[in-house]
């Protein structure tokens, strides 16, 4: 993992290294509301994003440990995406997040 | 404020569109431990932040009520930056991410 900002020593900081991003902090949200996931369901689920994006998020979020892929079809392959169980701790961050929003986004 | 990807309804989606971002949340952080920062304060704190970055992220930051500008100096004009009450209430997302960030980052 890449830091990029020298503050190696801050935990906020190496957390947003992982998650400081809106598309994966929403990627995130989706998978703690709904479950596993394919790809498409992501993509129905995230207007506006980029394929090329969603990709990149979604293996830079498995790269980091939070998410993991299942084969859930060989031919042709297909795969679902679901929460490690360092993604699941990442659930006190999304309420957080959802308490302030709902007080003052 | 606009949202963009059309999730005006989702609590957790409005929040990002306020600090969905890296910098913002470093920003805020540098705010909850230093208090009233002056911009080249932040330049310090957050090495590799380019200057036009810093400055639209603390403009998009005030722009959502989250951090306040007070000029300190007339001549010639001169400003800090603190957190408002709004900006405040962000103190659980913070340390919410230092937690997950010391456990798992």
């Amino acid at each position: 993992m890449a830091y990029g900002y020298g503050q190696e020593d801050c935990p906020v900081a190496r957390a947003l290294d992982v998650i400081g991003e809106k598309w994966s902090l929403l990627i995130l949200r989706d998978l703690f509301r709904k479950g596993p996931l394919r790809f498409q369901a992501f993509e129905a689920a995230l207007p506006g994003i980029a394929p090329n994006t969603l990709s990149a998020r979604l293996k830079s979020l498995e790269a980091a440990g939070v998410i993991a892929t299942r084969l859930y079809e060989e031919h042709p392959p297909r795969y679902e995406y679901n929460l490690t169980e360092k993604g699941k701790a990442l659930g006190p961050v999304l309420k957080a997040l959802h308490n302030w929003g709902e007080a003052h986004g």
